[in-house]
């Protein structure tokens, strides 16, 4: 599944200290926390949010999260992190996402979530936020720099 | 303020390659995740928890946080955090932390706590949980090896 | 691949207030540090360390990881990691992953590792660690209470 | 000791779910982390960066740590961070930091920061980095978006 780069949000960010660990690099684990910047970048081009989501009594709990490490991003580099949607369900969504520095993919990977409510109960994505996921970004392409 | 051994509680854990940084180290935001560690060991060890404190509706905020760094402390160290008391008033509690690897003390510090009720507001320590927090352990010192 | 009860190592951890989220349950990349203690147990039950590999000039970086989360798992709740071999080439090493509470799995998963030197260049396992992780524990079960 | 504006670099940072805790705020521990953020832009406004100071064998070790909460900080809340030279001398500097949400200082504190060498001997500050951190920044206010 290649992205479509109008259906694409990028979004930057500088690697902190804390992001690095002994091996001078990003610690595995945090490109998780990575993902979610560009999931939240993501839904905001779109004129959504997820804080909003949940105000309105909807969850995405992330069921499934795959990482496949390329190559090491050192600290205080620039990364760009990519997200498309994966696929939209009835009851779940998967975002891909990319992490770049420059022209080199340092890792890939997707998050798949539930829909629910906030008893956990399953339920199903509102249909004006399933359009606005499908849809392009209301920027073409926003360039935030983040830390 | 010098701990006393009867009213200290010690805990030990292993440095986790998600706590270091470039520097080889532990990142020094993460010694207030190791006090925590420790604040709550010394709960315990007084048949309180901060969950159940939570679950009847007393909260500990911390308003204040103060860490002293000596020495650094390295990937799979086994690290001993000890916590007492440091002050313990009506509307607040302050609990003394250091971390020490063998004789070595590589960090000291302290969180101090406001007492709110779940909406935030400022409330007193219920006597029960004074009474507690100002005895010694049940069990006089408490050697759990944490990761 | 069901885990061998001989030659998986289980270890416990207690959750901190620092691994949860807005939610109330762990946040999902934290499960990437909780699979770093499963590894770091597995390895020290069979006599061998990831940190003196490193000394010895062998590194793991992780080129993979994967995980499904079925249940949430809450504050202060105490968490069995189970670790095993799932493969072990030449080249690479994959340790898979459960997480459970009391009965309950409460999520699954693995990491591959490449095997390099400290330039990165990739390289073999050494023959000795290749026994070593491939062997039972030098105690059955381990049993350690983290945090 | 007030901030000069013109010699504050303020950076702004949007709260991630990863950074939150149960209370449905930003976790104490995470504070330090935004500091480093602060500090980070800091250096970088002032034509320096923390990474070049390294890469020429000086360091900058945190040897305290000290944080007021005022108030919360909840889920995607965009947040300034303000930091200032709180004192510079020959082997030590110490930033102070403020962290806002509009009009409001949510939080404030300081690190202190020993010179050392890469094999952590005592250092110098050298004089051009000196300069640099005691003058304005280069562009006078910077307004970076962060995550």
């Amino acid at each position: 599944m290649l992205p479509d780069s109008r259906n694409t949000t990028t979004v930057c960010l500088r690697v902190l200290y804390a992001d690095t660990d002994r091996m001078g690099v990003v610690y595995y684990g945090n490109y998780l926390r990575f993902f979610e910047v560009g999931r939240s970048a993501y839904m905001r081009a779109r004129g959504s949010s997820y804080d909003e989501l949940e105000r309105n009594g909807t969850f995405l709990p992330v069921v499934e999260s795959h990482v496949d490490y390329k190559r090491s991003a050192g600290y205080d580099e620039e990364l760009e992190i990519s997200t498309w949607l994966g696929e939209l369900g009835r009851a779940q969504v998967r975002f891909a996402h990319s992490i770049c520095r420059g022209a080199e993919v340092l890792a890939s990977g997707y998050t798949r979530h539930a829909v629910t409510n906030a008893a956990g109960k399953p339920g199903r994505l509102p249909e004006k936020l399933a359009q606005a996921l499908l849809g392009p970004a209301c920027e073409t392409h926003e360039d935030i720099l983040a830390t």
